[in-house]
């Protein structure tokens, strides 16, 4: 292989690709990027098994080919690079890749290509596709609730249901279940379920970008593959029957505020300055112009902060893990964001007053 | 004790004496910060024994006093009160605090003033002042050959020394050796030498800016005085003997050359990419008209790289630790610097062309 590609161009894939590469794998091969020349373009995979992302970059193909090279070494070393012109050779006989660009010229160690896994060819009828920038909001503002809990492993992805012209996305540690849903254009034929892993969903909205440029997703029944702006991210599903969300989400309300979002997010942050280490507990009163949130560090002091509302119903308190509820606020974008109590002990409810449903359920906690 | 304060002026303050509050303390006390009224302004005082800081805001006082404050709580509230006007209120009975911004309100338990240790007088005849840049640049391109070995304490920290119209900053760590000197306009009376701690050249670097502003620095038998823009810090000197480092600076050489600094920084920079991780060596050859870095990871591969230069004397070659190397280079900000050698196995010699004399001596690595 002897290909010449753009220094920035080939170092944002091969970033891109890293995001897939395992940094504590027992197969060594994994810790590479598989580089191949296909038509004009250089081709770069990365993978650990559960994920898998392709791109390309365009190159001046002078001799085709392929090899494995080490993700950490080659990233560093196209970064640090003085000019835009490298020149990429490999040497088929001892796996070896020459890099060359200016005065600067590196032989790195690879792995012969044909070791390296393949990527699953993805192919299905249930097919949609949603802009970058709607796909990527609908994952930030429910990846938060996402359980770690390798015992639960259902409840270590987002769960992701198409449904008439409608895709929902779902995540719930137990402790609290966040719910978005937003419109698709295409009709979808039946109602269709997947669990995405948290892995996953992380990674491919940091490739999401702002724009309204579509996502093509496909998904099988173990697999998913999103394609988007020349990347295209293959996951495996998570097995396994994730818990009847809608019965979390309480059907009827006595209290209910409209408060301006970033005072309560700052009023929230500062009460948690003082709230104990451990549980992180806050308390808020519900008063009929405003919310007391207070919060008690026995050591080291108390917080009092007061947030402007209007109130309907009855007057209430609840407390909360403050930490959960800042996950939320800081995920939308909404000027104002309601809150739901039907009292101290049962779930309190943060939505928004849009179309764009969002529905975020938390525990309530037991204040001291 | 009841003043109003700035909330950002108060904050900078918070976050200025904070660098000498200890974070692992076996005395309470020393995590806090001592708040006390002086005139209309509100003085903070910092300290871990070893250095201490004080500053001032204004403040208008309503009621004098004073207090101890845990640092890492008052700076985390204080920079997230939501407006400008901050009044802090104590209640001496209970050494409590209470913190006022808007609707909010903190609690903050602290400790009686009285306990916190006073910061020592300084006065001596050896005085001399200079600009802060000055001080800054002086302290940044000594600083990183500090040792870190508590074994030889005479080597933690930099050496100081006045003399005539100079003042002089050493630091080795017997790796290598950093000298800069620069002119000061005060004569001084007799030679004076003092050993300031590492962590107290780190603190005072960070705290200047690159004004032209003056720092007045008074040198006692055991202590130092740093005063510049409000603020003051004192600090314990190392006591020993600082090893004749004129004896370790080369005075004759062989082979010289010039050389663009950004271009060798760069081009180490990649070189160490692939040197060995426990060594981290590069070999540099120096050849009539540039210089030629390797390096060799045998596991991963190697790096080469050329400088273009212009060579006096005969053609050498040495290894070096590639920190050690770009260390100094990070730090020089002209254009071109000097390598000096005389031979293989001799330290190498990095110097500018300039009137502030700067002199950086590497001890050379047998290379593999």
């Amino acid at each position: 292989m002897k290909v010449e590609v753009n220094q920035k161009e080939f170092y944002q894939a091969i970033q891109t690709v890293k995001k897939a590469v395992s940094t504590k794998t027992t197969l060594p091969i994994l810790s590479g990027i598989l580089l191949r020349t296909q038509g004009n373009t250089l081709k770069l995979v990365g993978t650990d098994l559960e994920i898998g992302i392709e791109c390309f970059v365009d190159a001046t193909v002078t001799t085709e080919g392929d090899i494995v090279l080490p993700a950490k070494y080659l990233a560093s070393i196209i970064r640090e690079l003085p000019n835009e012109k490298v020149i990429l050779a490999t040497e088929p006989s001892n796996n070896t890749s020459q890099i060359k660009c200016d005065n600067s010229q590196f032989n790195i160690h690879g792995s012969a290509a044909d070791e390296f896994p393949l990527l699953p060819e993805i192919e299905s009828n249930t097919k949609f596709s949603i802009s970058q920038q709607k796909l990527k909001k609908i994952i930030n503002q429910i990846e938060f609730a996402v359980s770690e809990d390798e015992n639960k492993p259902f409840l270590t992805g987002g769960l992701l249901i198409l449904n008439d012209q409608k895709v929902e996305l779902v995540a719930t540690d137990t402790y609290r279940l966040a719910y978005r849903e937003d419109e698709i254009s295409q009709e979808t034929s039946a109602t269709e379920k997947a669990i995405i892993p948290n892995k996953t969903l992380t990674e491919l909205s940091k490739l999401l970008d702002k724009s309204a440029d579509e996502v093509e997703i496909v998904i099988t029944e173990n697999q998913i593959l999103f394609t988007f702006a020349g990347i295209s991210i293959v996951s495996r599903l998570i097995e396994g029957q994730f818990p009847n969300y809608q019965q979390v989400i309480p059907n009827q309300t006595k209290t209910q505020v409209e408060v301006d979002k970033n005072t309560l997010l700052q009023a929230t942050k500062r009460a948690a300055l003082l709230a104990k280490k451990e549980s992180n507990i806050i308390k808020i009163n519900f008063e009929s112009n405003r919310l007391i949130i207070t919060s008690n560090a026995p050591e080291i002091g108390q917080a009092y902060e007061e947030v402007p509302v209007s109130l309907t119903g009855p007057e209430s308190e609840i407390a909360f893990n403050a930490s959960y509820l800042m996950d939320c606020l800081k995920e939308i974008d909404k000027e104002k964001v309601i809150i739901e109590l039907s009292g101290a002990l049962a779930p309190g409810v943060i939505k928004t007053n849009s179309e764009q449903k969002y529905i975020y359920v938390i525990m309530p906690v037991r204040s001291a």
